[in-house]
């Protein structure tokens, strides 16, 4: 269609790189930034580009920081004897929320994939190992919380070996696997139902 | 939650201002844009700042244009006898996907409203008095493509009203209502198969 102007047409297809964006929903967000007002849309932009100047990663987790220590790195009531080990730094959100967590992290920046070409070395595992090294008996605890997909329990088993050849007085844990709360037993999967069974526990 | 840098935090909030868009979405996005290369964030970031300092409105139609008219105003191939009248620029682009339609177009910029404070002057309907009364002869038919609502239709009501005080002989039609193409009559609400059974037509 030759109705847009081409920089509406540039927008729309900006806008439709971004993840779950089709081409109607790019359409209609773009709508919305020609109606919204200049200063709306403007921030909205600024706000693009001071993430990508601004954000690097932090010289401890590898968590997404402004300074070069994230906030929970630095802040003095988390406990930096345990760290837990996850993806992401999108993955950081979902633990904060439980509000159960009160260690540190680790975000390795993937999981391993060989058929995707991600190495060990593509991974920020290296520097887990020297960091668990340098802690010393300071650190008590490394929980792996890799996602429970074929992909994250490799990376998961591959880091517990490597943190037990290292360190020897560690305890490593991994999340439980199991029915999530609320779930209903007809609709589970067998492979779900199978971990829940096999991590079943006295009540 | 404190765990996201001030930047991340404000991108989040820009980006759940869209519509649509709820604080779980605006994160998700924000990851991917964090994610994503400079080139490309940047280029979104372009993309939006550029469609506010280039695009404006067509001085005939008041559609969106990068130039003083618009592409469907300069087209020779648009015949300018016909006005499709509708409430908002993007109402142009589901009329030009039909391919049924030829003529050219009239943006109100809305429709009227007294309860949210629209009034007549505060739409284009004085520019298309106008530009219907300079065309003439010319001009042999204005289509009312506001939407099926209650304030769509109270629009095309009183532009048809003022069209037939200053234009004698003008045809002056209304977009058709009834049922979807593909409906089913046990879903149909009320009001639209009232509208199918009045607006009934000769096999």
């Amino acid at each position: 269609m030759n109705t847009f102007a081409p920089p509406v047409q540039r927008l729309i297809t900006e806008l439709s790189k971004l993840p779950g964006i089709g081409s109607r929903t790019a359409q209609r967000l773009a709508f919305h930034v020609l109606r919204s007002t200049r200063e709306d849309a403007l921030a909205l932009a600024e706000a693009i580009r001071e993430v990508k100047e601004r954000i690097g990663f932090c010289e401890v987790c590898f968590n997404l920081a402004d300074e070069p220590r994230c906030r929970i790195c630095t802040d003095q009531r988390r406990d930096p004897g345990i760290i837990c080990v996850v993806e992401e730094p999108a993955d950081v959100i979902p633990i904060e929320r439980t509000h159960e967590y009160r260690g540190v992290y680790h975000v390795l920046g993937g999981a391993l994939s060989p058929i995707d070409g991600v190495d060990p070395e593509d991974l920020r595992i290296e520097e887990l190992y020297a960091r668990v090294s340098a802690g010393g008996a300071q650190i008590r605890e490394v929980v792996l919380a890799t996602n429970p997909t074929t992909t994250g329990e490799a990376t998961a088993l591959h880091i517990a070996q490597g943190l037990r050849q290292r360190v020897a007085e560690l305890n490593v844990t991994r999340l439980a696997s199991g029915l999530p709360v609320g779930a209903d037993l007809e609709y589970a999967d067998e492979v779900t139902l199978g971990k829940a069974l096999a991590g079943r526990h006295a009540l």
